[in-house]
């Protein structure tokens, strides 16, 4: 039997599915399951995309182009303008999915051995991606004691080396749910412009914004318009993961050729996917507002309730619908897998992800959990009454 | 600016493509050009497929399992059970487009510097792959003169070095058409067995065989179960090139295991390509006998035509939908880019993809193309009309 690669085996089990099997065992066991470890919204799909869904009418699903369908991409530039992110058609590639966009990203940009430089904890696959491209991911431990602000300047001055090729930010961050300040944001600007590296910002949460600070895209940075290479995706903004659409979009010219001739190796992005991320910009402010409203009262609602638990601490997110937050337990993997298979409250129980999996540096989040609020308030508040009883009989609890 | 990758550098040019703005300059014009140089089918979806696509009720476009969806990976199973391939639905792993089936494949197969060999010429993108995953192609010329069968298992042998992996055949073979025999599938299994290889085996065209000569899937050959790597997508059986659904069939597990991790990093294949792709699994016979018997009307309608050129020469393709044709021109590249800019027969002209993308030896293929008769047959007449007019006046003409 020939050997498997080296490099699948250096790929990271993902932090939010290495508990599944004791998951499904709960649930096999009649244990009802609160999912607080994914990331897919709860939330409905627009009906306007559910609409486009049954307007197609073609004689056969033919290829689009490797770059994305033309009129999709020319209507994206205007809902980019509302967010003042002043972009050509050109500049956009549309890809499957925010994941096929970070890994043409490394690819084009990077070349095995180089280096990026990531603030920690970050998401997962990031890593998984750059392993892929024989990249090297460098990580700043950010603190939850600072409410995962950018960690200082002459930490990211010391990562870099002559292989130093980027820094990618993800903003409004998974998982701390942190948003770069402006100060924040001209600090990365400088570093980039000072070494001439790509800045890859992830910014799919763009519309999770929840404190009146203001979001601070990569592309309003100015003097670093060709070093930007921005990561889309449409999964969260409309509730529509499973329809692979996302995109690169850089004003980088050298970089488009280059992203597109791996686009054009794989020949097209899902092409229905596509004619419904185009419908679904025509979704309604009501729909928007109402998904906003909806997230920014669970957020609340969670972060209040996860900080009134004797011994817990979250701080309180300014974006996305994630939080990490520090728990009286000696290793968090072990207590989320408890959680999972020996403990139930009224046969209930919860699936939190351990903070680890998202952090590069050994022993780091040992006692920090990422809870994504995609549940309705009722099941959230139960979700927290079950880490309440929880905590109080753990037996690895620390204080 | 910071530079972009050597590896992006190093990506081939398509093909199919590097004339496209020739062809585009063409059109703008006003020239009518047929299209002979894309795998893109032009028969029609079947019915049930756009009907699925109607029935999709649903709150949430969610992400699909990694894997693929379990309904649909279990009725694949009757699916190959009628090609005599036996299979579990735990050994199939959905992916978007037999692209990414590939691509994983190599990823989770190949180390960076590992080799494949590969019977020339090929499909162009397998060499973009190898380049994602940092693996190297080594190629064996099949020649025309001998219909592109399987070059000698010693030619074979004389490249197998401490690094090679696998061999990678597709088959039914685009761009030739060629189909392998019994006896050549056994010298294959024979070599992969000896040195305990990978066989990439990419069989997408399977429904189309058309002398009735058997169609030997690697899947059929004992004693290399876990061997076989056999790359699937349902792109041509049924004309859904749009909705990006392949798949990466294994029974080595370990294998499986490592290609999962790389499933699980792009989170889910198109969950609406699997719901199609599903109900396509129901297509009437009379749908597949139809397409098939145009099929079979083209490709004799065109290869007679093609030998009936004085100078030219086509062997009789077993299968897929193409065929690679001998021209009496002194360079495929320049007379097809010539077919475009300079030449026009009653205001129409013709798009063919020169055959020296599919070689990787240079000099090879330089008086060959690639036809795709994926156009009814009254536009493959006016095409066959238009090279005969063409190679009469073409300045190029080497007899």
């Amino acid at each position: 039997m020939p050997e498997v690669s080296k490099r699948g085996v250096r790929m990271p089990e993902s932090p939010i599915r290495k508990l599944v099997p004791f998951a499904d065992k709960a649930k096999a066991a009649g244990k009802k399951v609160y999912h607080l470890n994914i990331g897919q919204p709860d939330l409905p799909t627009p009906k306007i995309a559910m609409e486009a869904i049954q307007n197609i009418k073609r004689e056969i699903l033919e290829y689009s182009p490797s770059e994305g369908i033309r009129s999709y991409r020319e209507k994206l530039v205007g809902y980019y303008k509302k967010f003042k992110i002043d972009i050509d058609a050109n500049d956009i590639i549309i890809t499957a999915g925010g994941s096929e966009a970070v890994t043409y990203a490394f690819l084009a940009c990077l070349d095995p051995g180089d280096e990026i430089i990531v603030p920690e904890p970050s998401y997962a696959n990031y890593t998984a991606f750059a392993i892929v491209a024989g990249a090297i991911v460098k990580t700043i431990p950010s603190k939850i004691e600072d409410g995962f602000s950018l960690p200082p300047v002459e930490e990211f001055e010391k990562l870099i080396t002559p292989r130093t090729k980027g820094i990618l930010i993800c903003n409004p961050n998974n998982p701390t749910g942190y948003l770069y300040t402006q100060t924040e944001m001209y600090k990365i600007r400088d570093l980039v412009k000072k070494y001439d590296l790509y800045l890859f910002s992830d910014e799919v949460y763009r519309e999770f914004c929840y404190t009146g600070a203001p979001y601070i895209s990569a592309f309003h940075l100015e003097g670093i318009e060709n070093n930007v290479v921005l990561i889309d995706s449409v999964s969260k903004r409309y509730s529509e993961c499973g329809i692979r659409i996302g995109a690169l979009i850089t004003k980088n010219k050298a970089l488009r050729h280059n992203v597109i001739k791996f686009c054009q190796a794989r020949l097209s992005p899902p092409l229905i996917g596509q004619l419904i991320a185009e419908a679904s910009l025509d979704t309604p402010e009501e729909y928007m507002l109402e998904v906003y409203n909806e997230y920014v009262e669970r957020r609340k609602f969670l972060i209040d309730g996860l900080n009134r638990i004797d011994g817990v601490y979250s701080p309180i997110p300014m974006g996305a619908f994630y939080t990490v937050a520090k728990l009286p337990v000696d290793d968090s993997d072990k207590f989320c897998e408890w959680l999972l298979s020996d403990f139930s409250y009224e046969n209930q129980t919860i699936f939190m992800a351990p903070a680890s999996g998202f952090y590069t540096t050994p022993g780091l989040g040992k006692n920090e959990v990422r809870i994504a609020y995609v549940l309705k308030k009722e099941d959230l508040a139960i979700s927290l009454k079950i880490l309440e009883e929880a905590l109080k009989v753990y037996p690895g609890r620390t204080k």
